[in-house]
Parts: C-alpha cells; sequence; structure tokens
C-alpha cells in the first residue's frame, strides 16, 4: 500500500518479478485485499502459486509518526509484514512506504542483529568503478562514532557478499581528504576503523569521491547521507534535464541525439535509480527492502529481486560479527543480542561525543519493555 | 601563487580578466615577482597600467595550518592581499589558494562586517531555475542556529543585489521537508526565519532542490554544505564521464553526438563551475572570493570578474543590517562592530544548541587581542 503509485506499481512490479525474474520466487501482497485483487487482474496470467494476497485493514500514511503509527496500527500493511517476517512466514519484505515507519517496525517487531546497536538504510549508487555503498542515507539522524564504525564494517560485508567486491575499501564521509578535517564524530570514528584488522580502510571521503569510484562504501551519519544522497539524484535528474533542453533547441543535434538513442539508453541505465533496486536496512535481523517513494514497477521488480538475494545469501551472523568487531574497537562491551524495541534506550544516552541535538528515526520505537525476544 | 596551476593559469586569468571583461580593472598580482613577470611575458601586450605586480617571499602551503601561517607568513601573498585590502589600496582580492588560510587572513586582516557572528562561504550552483546560493560551503565546520539565519538573512542581500532576483526564496537544507525533519539546529534556524518580515521562508530544502531551480538561497553547516558541494560536482563529473563512455563504444552515437556537439557545449557551459567564477566570503568587511584549487585561466577571469562586480555593487552597509536582523530574530542582543580576529571567540563559547562536536575555520583565527579595530 506504500508509494505514490501504489497499490497498482507494486502489483504490477510484483507480477513482473515472478515472471521475469527467474527466482523461484513466491511474492504475499499486504493490503486491502479487494483494491490488490483488482489491480491483480489487470496483470494476465501469471505462474501459479506465486502471488498470494494477505488483507490488512489499515494504512500507515506519509505524515504519521512512525513509532506511534506502528504500534497502534496493528493491522496496518507494513506492520503485518513484518509480522509474517518475525513468524517465519516470509524471509523478506519490501515496501516503497513511510520509511520512517518500516524502519520502526524493523526494530519493534523483528528486532536488531546480535551487537548492532543501530541498523543503517544503504543505498547502493552507481559509480565510475561500478557501485558505491552509502549508509547511512537516512535511518538515524544522531550518530555516535560507534554507529559509524558498525556502519562501515556491516557495509563491507554487504559490498562483499551481495555485490561480490573482493576487499570492499571503506571511507568516512568528510569535508576534506586531510585526517585533520571533519567533526570529532568522522575523526572518532576514521580513528577506530584505521585500527581495524583485516579491513580497507581509505581515511576519508569527500562528496566527488562517492561516484568517483575510488571507494566501496561510505559511512555518514543519516542526515547529512539523506541530503547527499538527494543532491546526487537531484544533480541526476538536473543534469538529464539541462541536457534535453539543449539538445532540443538545435535540429542538428535532435537528429544526432536520434542517432545516438541507444548508447543514451545505457546510460540511462547505468545511473537510474530503478535499475538498482530498493535500499536495505541494514543489521535487523531480516531482511527489509526500502523502495523509493516514486517506485515504479520496474524499482519494484528489483527491489523484489534484491530481497530474494539477499534472503538467499544469509548475511546475519556474518553483519552481527562485524558489528561486535566495531563494538570492540570503540571500546563498548559486548552485551548480547539486542532483541526487539530496545534501539534507541542505550544509543540516545548522550553519553558519546558524537554530533548533538540530532534526533534519531530510532527514537521513534517504544522504549525498551518485556517485548525482548531474550 | 594559489591553486593546482600557479602562478601560470592565475597571470593567464587576468590578463583575460583586463582584456575581455570590458571593465575598468586594474589587477595586483601578489606573489613572486620573477615568477610572475615570467608567466606575464607569455601573454603577449595588454592595455597599458591595467596589471601591476606586488612581490611577497612567502606562500602558505595547502597542508599548512591556516591560522598559524597567516600570522607567521606576514609576507604571504595571501596576507598581502588582505594588508592591500585593509589599507584600501585594493578594492577586492581573489585567491585559488588554500581556503582556510583565505578565510582566516579576511578574519584577522579585514574583520568581519558589523553585526556579523561569522562570515561564511557562498556557493553559487546553476540550477533548473538559474542559480542556487549555498551557504555555508565550507568556512564553519560547527555552526549555531544564529549563524545559519545570517548565512540566509546575508545571501538573500546576495542574490538580490549580485544576481538580481527580486525576492529570492530562501530555505534551510535539511532530510526531509517536514517541519518534523532535521536536527535541532536545523529546527531552530527555520523556526527564527519564519519569523523574518519582508522575507520569501519556504521551510526546508531536501538535497535535491539545490538543482530543482524552485529555491534561490539554501543554507546549511559549513561540514553538510561542504559534503553536498563536492557530491554535486563529482556526480556532474561523473555523468560527463557516463555520456562519454556510452557514446564512444558506438559509432552510430558517435556521429550522432558530434552533430549535437554545440548543443553539448552549451549544455556543458550551464553546469560549468568555471563560468560561474569563485566563491564569496560574505559577511566579511571587504570583497574576498575564494577560486576553486583546480582553477584555470577561465575560471580565474570570471573570479576576478565576480570580485569586480561585488565590490562595485558594496552590499556592505545592507550584508551588515540583514546580519543584525538575523541576530533579532535569535534573541541575541547586539554587539556593535566586531572587528578583526575576535570570530571564534564568542562562536565557540558552547552556550547555544546546535550540532556539536564540530571544528570550525575560524578557531584558527586567533583568540580576540588590542588588534580588535574599535
Amino acid at each position: 500500500m506504500g508509494g505514490d503509485h501504489a497499490p497498482g506499481a507494486v502489483v504490477a512490479g510484483a507480477a513482473e518479478a515472478v515472471r521475469d525474474l527467474g527466482l523461484p520466487l513466491r511474492v504475499l501482497l499486504v493490503g486491502d485485499e479487494p483494491r490488490i485483487r483488482s489491480e491483480l487482474a489487470k496483470q494476465g496470467a501469471l505462474p501459479a502459486g506465486t502471488i498470494e494476497v494477505r488483507h490488512a485493514t489499515e494504512v500507515v500514511e506519509m505524515g504519521e509518526h512512525p513509532g506511534q503509527a506502528l504500534r497502534q496500527k496493528k493491522d496496518s500493511s507494513i506492520r503485518v509484514c513484518f509480522d509474517l517476517l518475525a513468524k517465519g512466514e516470509a524471509d523478506a519484505m519490501v515496501s516503497a512506504g513511510n520509511s520512517g515507519a518500516v524502519m520502526a517496525g524493523a526494530v519493534l517487531v523483528v528486532g536488531r542483529l546480535e551487537g548492532v546497536e543501530r541498523p543503517a538504510i544503504a543505498a547502493l549508487i552507481p559509480s565510475l568503478g561500478g557501485k558505491t555503498l552509502l549508509l547511512d542515507a537516512g535511518a538515524n539522524t544522531d550518530c555516535k562514532a560507534v554507529h559509524l564504525v558498525q556502519f562501515a564494517l556491516m557495509g563491507e560485508v554487504y559490498m562483499r557478499r551481495m555485490l561480490g567486491v573482493e576487499r570492499p575499501r571503506i571511507a568516512v564521509l568528510a569535508n576534506g581528504e586531510e585526517a585533520t578535517k571533519g567533526t570529532e564524530l568522522t575523526r572518532e570514528a576514521a580513528e577506530a576503523l584505521s585500527r581495524a584488522a583485516g579491513v580497507r580502510f581509505s581515511g576519508y571521503a569527500e562528496g566527488k569521491d562517492i561516484l568517483g569510484g575510488e571507494v566501496d562504501v561510505v559511512v555518514t551519519d543519516g542526515f547529512t547521507g539523506n541530503v547527499v544522497l538527494k543532491a546526487i539524484e537531484g544533480c541526476a535528474q538536473a543534469m538529464i534535464e539541462l541536457l534535453r533542453r539543449s539538445v532540443g533547441s538545435s535540429l542538428a543535434a535532435t537528429a544526432g541525439m536520434a542517432l545516438a538513442r541507444p548508447a543514451l539508453r545505457r546510460f540511462k541505465a547505468t545511473i537510474d535509480w530503478d535499475e538498482h533496486g530498493g535500499a536495505p536496512l541494514i543489521g535487523v535481523d531480516g531482511v527489509g527492502i526500502i523502495a523509493h517513494g516514486r517506485s515504479g514497477p520496474k524499482a519494484i521488480r528489483n527491489a523484489i529481486r534484491v530481497a530474494a538475494e539477499a534472503a538467499a545469501v544469509g548475511m546475519g551472523p556474518e553483519l552481527s560479527r562485524a558489528a561486535q568487531l566495531g563494538r570492540d574497537l570503540c571500546g563498548r562491551p559486548a552485551k548480547g543480542k539486542a532483541g526487539r524495541g530496545a534501539a534507541g534506550a542505550e544509543g540516545n544516552g548522550g553519553e558519546g561525543k558524537g554530533v548533538g541535538g540530532r534526533r534519531s528515526a530510532e527514537e521513534d520505537a517504544p522504549a525498551p519493555t518485556d517485548s525482548r525476544r531474550h
């Protein structure tokens, strides 16, 4: 039920996924059953048994407070998805809806992986060298050094296991390459990462390095990550529009561009976010993929592909070990399984030295209760 | 003497400026006189009396501590430029050198405008609507709300007086459009700006809005501003490279692009930073323009043009009133002329609620001494 074009685009994307991806998929569509069935009817024949519908009576709207909505709307499509994940009736979930609510649902219902202090949204960005993983892309407005260090080490696992990058290069995003640049937060995180054995740490990366292809994993706080991700997205859109305007004003150029069209289509595919699927939530005990709110069928299909691949790869134990290494590097004691609903409580104690005054999506999660898994 | 291609590119740019801009310019080239003269000799005949050379024996290197370098190297080219500005022997200065040193020199030698707490680097970015002014683009890693509010109101003056935008639209950069998004810093700044009479405040802007053309002035702290500016720069470069690669792999496309070349040249000019001149230091008592370290002759020529225009327009008193309005909106008492070398002292007192733990370029400036102008 989430996203600007739901449920039509989501249903169409699911149909494309089971028809075209060549994966042994079963997709559960969660939401308003009559509307979903009506959209499904437009899709023609689909392979038998590949799509089921689970009715959910409620929807988390875009403007709603994520934590409250997740607690109160127990029959919302996002909440039901996570319940299916927690009960083992689904292996992964995809949503193009309220990303704060997806984040809150992940922490509240399925919980964090052991050792993980904060899950992050990881955005895969096309670059001159292939792809760069930027995290956190918006889950945690306020971060401490240990969070950035965990993001870096978990991102390393993701690039290795999901993208096949043998020895991913890691960097901390800052306002200059010199170690004296950055903030107390970035300097502390960089210092800890420089002590991580067996990890290729490149020091600071600047904004231009995200697309430069010289680094594979770039970590930052969720405020900066979100702003930068959207700036890059906006830049790509603006350049395509400027190119269109420049060319459109000349007849010869228009003719020339017509000849160049197949090459330009390949070019567009390289920078097309829809081609890369959604952004995984890294650090939660289950696979959750956040698709763009503007997702069309192709974006949903690709998000489903990423979700299926991540579930098949099964990175949980390795991500958990990476998070624990991050804790060790920052001198924080192991605390065992973090469990459901516990995030935010220890994360907001204010004892850290990171950037202050920022608000975390996880503050929307409830305080720790007896709903902990262990 | 500053920049990757100094002094050759700087001298060539100055020659272009006096030859091609059609402005009544006199350029003082400050630095190693023999090297400058040797570069000048390559430029052919120039209009009589348009270029002079002032010898300076020292150079601030890129890796140097800005404040220390400015204090110790009294005969460095940057320092001498600011001394000329302070003595009224120059109306504006341009440098492609160590931008931290330019910032420190501005605060130390010419001082801030009355009422201004922190000068900012303002970057003019081409957008779908014309140009967007992003500030702070890197001068102040650590900011408080009153700084952002002053940046916004000074940026408004700049866009109105320099770019002729009648009623500039102002926004605060954040990780979402809703007022509940952002950090304590951005929320406090946005709240103050929403109370500013006679100013078009649009609330929050997201990263994509910088190039979207729906807003004229976007304010943020210098850490985020620097990262975002370089990300946009890197994105534009990467897209041009990707376009080149896509097209280069097809003979038909190459032929097509040859026909489209004049239109693509117009396109490149739109996004070419060199066309837009350097980034002004806003809030100092004099005109200082920071050119990109990679500046070629064209970029230097355009930075000189911007410097000459800013000196002719004379925005000082209006910028000062804007800064004072910013102080009033944030409930801070007037303190009169800030003077030289005073920045950083009150700016780092820790009484604010902004983002903590960030380091300011101005901390490199010396502590307040009797060198204050008043």
